[in-house]
């Protein structure tokens, strides 16, 4: 499906960059706490597969274990990128010893740029000249650097390159993230995590200043890594650019965007933030919608769109219409997604007669077939998460399925004993059961039919039995309010991505 | 604040019903989990407090270890409470028999009365009939029974009377919710522990075929026990009773709704799950909006909603305008908030120059001190934490205050020590720090200047860090969506209460 142009790719700085084999780091010392380049040097080390490390200090012998060299010219070997940390006003002066030494490729993360005013317009102009003088390219300033996930790919297990100052890293996946906030490429990591959204490749760019958006959007395009794409934006400093190749790429990798500009106090913090121009939001609402970019005020929204295009990209699965079918064993919630369905465009149509027949031999008497299923209280789960599913996907009567019904039989367990009583072996092995009867079968159900089945349920990510559908990267949801909301944005993703492609 | 009229609230059936001393129960026997009864009955049992249970049971002998008796005729006493899980048929015989008992009050779970059609219908109308003749009154049918978190206070510690068929129980607090569904009254029981949303007491009101929302409005009016409640409505039968009851409890006890009907599908949705008539959207939201009553689709906003009251009520802050101050170490959240505030109404105002200085002093060159303060990268985290709240309380500048720079540092220290580096005395001691010097004196400061503050960070809530504020009760959230969201409701709610006190 995706276009795979690799030559392109290998050839490509960004590549470089997110691929060093040697580099050298300028702001480190051994107090992490006290200094950001000690935490970065850090995550650096903590990523494993490295080889070559050389910490750049005017008067230590040893940072973190790593010896340490006064001046980057004195270095033994031609780093192929620098990391740098350091006080704004040395900047100049360091990246000129860089292009001294022949580094083609720099990350700077130290602040007090354009940001802060004439001052530090003054410094960044200083920094263009020096990097156009040796024909050097960075990612920043004001910026927390690069993760890349697949860092040492394919020889290497659970590698990565991590400069953020926050040491938990991203799971290796198909998304990748730019983003002109730090936080948003970085410590959007717990969430990933918990979640099971699997950012393969995440950029802070800060302030753009060699290496911009359009850039990054150019070397994802053609990344075989890269099936999703996430931006934060507070400016699109080449606008025409930017929507040609968002209507190119989107079709093909959604593009799930924040835009954090648009209102007037926003704009104010925005210009001190990365020192950007931020525009009006009906500008960046059409240039989204031009250019087939699913957009986004909240963070969750963000990251549950993300994992939705993730997995839909795994499986293949794009709803061909608006119909959905809801099983649950509890009306309240089942009420709920119908509503929230209906209310974001989605349909729930009643099921057939035939079809209501053939759920109702495994349901109770106060049960419903209608749409929602609503099966009450039943002893057989599988009926409910694997059996049902199984009879929609093959009905053609719906495009996509949501099911509620995971609990943590885990923690009912511990109760039922804590209080005196006794947890029988039947019990014991549904988590056994969990595996072999639901999250594996309904894997290949996916990837035959093509439909999207949510499992939800009111327990938390953190639950193992949440856990178990996550590590399998099967969609699961806490609580019931995303299901609907993602299988709306998945649908109407659908709709423009088969449109499109129809037009072609 | 709250009246309290004790001796109405005493005498009152459903202060019996959650409060019974001595209770039976029809339908529980030591297969926990092939029979939704016998779990219920180990949730009764878990609770603790109890003295006297019977277990009717046809032919065992004990149920889960306390005698059973083959009829409730054959009790040694009169149960104050009787609990009815058994199939729809013989429940009118055993309300018979609890009548010809003497018992007074019941919760029937067991479905399949009018949700299932004509049979079910007619067997409502044989409850009806009994109930009156013996001057019964019952929680029901088809519902999951009452939480009572408050169940033994003050005499016993961490005691609950818990019929619900999940284990896990909510905390002992100042919110009340009454629910037509189950699942909302009960299954929310993960979320309002993990985000610190205090349920005292939850009723699962199922068909409301004898006690319904208004009895129960009725009792929280008075009940000094509930300062906050949250209803699940798929239906209000007595919609002028309703309307009056809660435009005089709104202004005193803040009242957050989900209303579930109003959509085609989600009409038939309901009529299967308790047998309701939903009405049109329209109407639902002028009911709410008359009474004065918070709206929402979404379980997390009434879960969130719940917790800003709750707390709320017990600091007593209730912002008197619409002016935030935000004050993060990230720019992306801080514009992103910025933004969302602006979107909902409220106003994020640039800070005079006497108190921009006053910020400046503490913050490095790359900072900012307009609104929202942007820290940077900062060694000190009391400064940020502590210090500027306070100025910005005592400024009066602001109604309301978000913090955003919460982190799990151990989780920082777990990945320094793992891959080989050395944790110092400063970081270990964070932790500390962290009660002594942000959570407690947090608190006294939002008791004595009634100005909300907000705190927030990118780490899930299972976070011993996330913790320690949840069990303070001092707001927190994890990721930034919800402060603004949560702000712009209060502030909404705080003006509705300001003027309806004043035109009294």
């Amino acid at each position: 499906m995706i276009e795979n142009d690799s030559k392109s790719v290998k050839n490509n700085y960004i590549e470089q960059i997110l691929n060093p084999k040697k580099i050298c780091v300028f702001g480190a010392n051994d107090n992490l706490l006290g200094t950001m380049g000690s935490m970065q040097l850090r995550n650096i080390i903590a990523g494993g597969g490295f080889e070559e490390i050389y910490p750049i200090h005017p008067r230590l012998e040893y940072v973190q274990g790593f010896k340490a060299y006064k001046s980057v010219l004195d270095l033994p070997v031609i780093p192929d990128l620098a990391f740098i940390i350091l006080p704004t006003r040395v900047v100049p002066t360091v990246m000129e010893e860089c292009g001294q030494k022949g580094i083609k490729n720099l990350i700077i993360t130290s602040g007090g740029f354009r940001e802060v005013g004439s001052d530090g317009i003054e410094l960044s102009n200083q920094i263009d000249i020096i990097a156009k003088q040796y024909n050097m390219r960075f990612i920043g300033p004001n910026c927390l650097g690069v993760f890349n996930g697949w860092y040492g790919y394919p020889e290497k297990e659970n590698t990565f390159l991590n400069t953020f100052w926050i040491y938990l890293p991203h799971k290796r996946g198909n998304i990748s993230i730019v983003s002109q906030s730090g936080t948003i490429a970085a410590q959007t990591a717990w969430y990933t995590n918990d979640l099971g959204v699997n950012v393969g490749k995440s950029i802070s760019v800060g302030n753009e200043r060699s290496i911009d958006i359009v850039d990054l959007l150019e070397y994802f395009k053609n990344d075989p890594q890269t099936e999703v794409i996430g931006l934060y934006i507070e400016e699109v400093k080449r606008g025409k650019k930017f929507i040609k190749l968002a209507k190119e790429i989107s079709p093909k990798k959604p593009i799930v965007a924040i835009y954090a500009g648009g209102t007037n106090a926003a704009a104010r913090s925005i210009m001190s933030h990365t020192g950007s121009i931020s525009g009006d939001d009906k500008i960046y609402e059409a240039i989204f919608k031009e250019s087939g970019i699913i957009s986004t005020n909240s963070i969750s929204d963000f990251l549950y769109y993300l994992r939705t295009l993730s997995q839909a990209q795994t499986y293949n699965f794009f709803p061909k219409g608006k119909r959905i079918g809801i099983i649950t064993d509890s009306g309240g919630p089942g009420a709920m997604m119908t509503k929230t369905a209906e209310l974001y465009g989605l349909e729930v149509p009643e099921f057939s007669k035939r079809l209501q027949d053939e759920f109702s031999d495994d349901l109770p008497k106060t049960g419903s077939a209608t749409n929602p299923i609503d099966v009450t209280f039943h002893e057989n789960f599988l009926t409910m998460l694997i059996k049902f599913p199984k009879i929609l996907m093959k009905s053609g009567e719906v495009d996509s399925i949501i099911v509620f019904g995971i609990y943590d039989f885990d923690e009912v367990m511990d109760v039922v004993e804590s209080s005196g009583g006794k947890v029988d072996e039947q019990m014991k092995q549904m988590k056994q059961l969990m595996d072999i009867g639901v999250v594996n079968p309904i894997k290949k159900l996916m990837k035959k039919y093509h439909i999207p089945v949510f499992y939800s349920g009111p327990i938390p990510y953190r639950s193992p039995w949440m856990q178990k559908f996550i590590s399998s990267d099967v969609p699961i949801f806490s609580l019931w309010d995303y299901p609907t909301k993602c299988l709306a944005m998945l649908t109407k993703y659908s709709e423009y991505r088969q449109k499109v492609s129809y037009s072609k």
